[in-house]
């Protein structure tokens, strides 16, 4: 319970000194820890969902929270939340926060900064003795990622009902081990204080986030305003071959997977190509089966993911994916299966007003700007308003150890995310 | 020791009975038991070099030839030997046999079969009661395939001085499990009565091996007699990106490791198009890192293995593969280093002429022709008389779980091998 919960005669609305409460040390401490959990070289983090390091972020998180007397919950997806009480413990919430998990060779603001940029407002709340009229959570969505089990936004598709529970049980990660699995042994390892259900009503939604893209830094503004995010398909290619010595086999009579995956993703450059550069079309993973140098490969799986601001576009390249596949393959099968499809968003009018109006407040100069990634606040933005503030990255760099940010930028967000949680949670 | 070392009033020479000893169901049922030690479905076998299967195999050989009074000795990179004494035991033995390890999705006859083929050679003599001047080892050679810690042929390299031991030690395979670990393990593992030094004298080797080719099956032939391995050169190429984020990145400013080498290996198809069909290039082994949907591409490592029977030919495409790869990548650096370079080998005529002249005493019709294939013979062939022989195999299909070959005709080179082993040991 939140020590303040009690404290009704005291000032409701504090802005200026609840902004003022957020620590820029503080919150650059709790970077650097969370950093340690999973840490690989060159400052970068490897903390893949619903793995032993993810366990230990949570169990972080949950530490903190309870040295203040926040308290912690968890639904069945292991979403978890962080809630400081308001003076009506039974209104609806406003919900702040993002992932801890990372990309399999990641870095250590990427969801990170969401989830602790909403502690450190809980914390700078508590510091002012604010009391709001709601309870204030923060939020670790389950495997945002997906660089281990595909799709990501799992925890925050489930939560909103944008995707079934089993289904997503049922995914397993390159190395066999089911999601149900792994998750069983989170939840039991994570100590909580009570259990929540999907989709409970929530009375707004803000997620901050590092921008990922070169926008802010190189104009000099350390706040954007997300109007929204682009929309997104990702496809499962696999090319069935047939193994052979390599040696040996004459290559005219050759059903070689690798060589036919390869013409399949080159006819796809030719089909995607773009000059006003908005498409995103990338292949990320890529995996052949026996991988021997001296066999040719007998099975590749690959993956494509697409994205564009315009649903329509979306829509008919990705609609093209199996045919272009199909018709450059030589003389393998190829099985295309699309594993993930989502619409571009639009965010909430009077979410993105409550941050613009908190930047302003504090002097800070911010923009409006979409996403090129996605976020879970797409998905939230289906049940309830919702919204995202960006803060600058070195050069944009991002799913990448070298991924930076500077400490007076994550408290200058840290600061507008408190005083916008502050408006929704005393409206 | 040999039961029959000390023997020497009986008959020397006596190839029909000696011929008429091989056992198809025994040297068939040995096949299917050494089936069982890395068994994947489909009748595979994933038995590769120095893992847990391989050292299996080779307790099993160790097993099998004790039982028959036969002694067993190892060298320092693990190649195993198994020997029937003759009447000089100072005398340099006359050698055959293969390997046991297997690509990571292999069949069941690859090497296998020479080893058991010739150790089943061992037995029908000693069966026929035939005493050789010279002793009769069966060889396993280690790590042949390559598959695991690249790049193969490494026993017999290292044993004929064609590769350092040291140079071997230091390699890892793909979980960064050094070779020398492997070994270590693997020797310690292995009960043995002697230890050998590398390249002592030898009279002669004789490789038996399945064709991994359809030339035998369509022709209706059972035993080729092998004139020559084409050369083989083998490179790893590594192309080093930037890891990116898969929404945000703009493709122009991108260094994408995977589109970089599939535009390299696209040039190298078109560098080494052979209207003859005689050359083999083979990329077989593609890795990414970090290999996750939504994050570009940062380092691809792939493989390429070339072949072709002519010198001059694979010098002059060999020695073009760096310059193609770094003209066809966009912005990432490229890194080309040749792991293997063997030169076309032609076998021993009088060993060549042994295996014709034993399958005509059986009345088996042989044909002279070509190995597509590299194998430790190659190698053998530097340091002494060396040869093969080959059986069929179903539709030449190798390297794959499917690989099939007939029992007869299995049997039937065992037959040919036993009555050229007892010609050369008895010159």
């Amino acid at each position: 319970m939140s020590s303040s919960a009690g404290q009704a005669a005291r000032a409701v609305y504090l802005p200026g000194s609840a902004a003022e409460q957020v620590s820029e040390a503080r919150l650059w401490q709790r970077h650097m820890e969370m950093a340690e959990l999973g840490a690989i070289p060159g400052n970068g983090v490897n903390r893949q969902a619903l793995s032993e390091e993810d366990i230990a972020a949570r169990r972080l998180l949950i530490d903190w929270a309870r040295a203040r007397g926040f308290t912690a919950a968890q639904d069945a997806i292991g979403n978890l939340f962080i809630r400081r009480l308001g003076r009506d413990p039974s209104a609806a919430p406003v919900l702040t926060g993002s992932h801890l998990d990372s990309q399999p060779s990641g870095g250590r603001f990427d969801g990170t900064y969401g989830v602790l940029a909403g502690l450190e407002a809980l914390e700078a709340l508590e510091d002012a003795g604010a009391v709001t009229e709601r309870p204030v959570e923060v939020v670790a969505w389950t495997n945002e990622e997906g660089g281990r089990f595909a799709p990501g936004a799992m925890g925050s598709m489930v939560f909103t009902g944008a995707c079934a529970l089993a289904d997503c049980l049922a995914v397993t990660d390159s190395n066999g081990v089911r999601l149900e699995d792994a998750l069983a042994a989170t939840l039991e390892a994570t100590p909580i204080d009570g259990i929540r259900s999907f989709n409970f009503p929530i009375a707004a939604y803000i997620e901050a986030h590092i921008e990922q893209g070169p926008h802010l830094e190189a104009e000099g503004v350390p706040i954007g305003v997300v109007t929204g995010i682009q929309g997104s398909r990702w496809f499962e290619v696999e090319v069935l071959g047939e193994s052979a010595h390599a040696g040996a086999a004459p290559l005219k009579t050759r059903r070689d997977a690798l060589q036919d995956a390869l013409a399949a993703i080159q006819a796809l450059n030719l089909t995607m190509a773009d000059d006003s550069d908005t498409l995103r079309f990338t292949v990320g993973r890529f995996e052949v089966t026996p991988n021997s140098p001296n066999t040719v490969a007998s099975r590749v799986l690959f993956t494509i993911d697409l994205r564009h601001p315009e649903a329509q576009v979306l829509d008919r390249l990705g609609d093209i994916v199996e045919e272009t596949c199909k018709d450059a393959a030589g003389r393998c099968d190829v099985r295309v299966r699309e594993i993930f499809h989502r619409a571009p968003c639009e965010f909430d009018a009077a979410v993105q007003a409550a941050i613009e109006e908190s930047a302003r407040e504090l002097a800070l100069p911010a923009t409006r700007m979409p996403s090129g990634a996605f976020h879970d606040a797409q998905f939230l933005n289906d049940v309830c308003p919702s919204g995202m503030l960006f803060v600058p990255c070195e050069k944009g760099i991002s799913h990448n150890p070298a991924e930076k940010a500077l400490p007076k930028d994550l408290a200058a967000g840290a600061r507008v995310l408190t005083l916008a949680l502050l408006r929704l949670a005393t409206r």
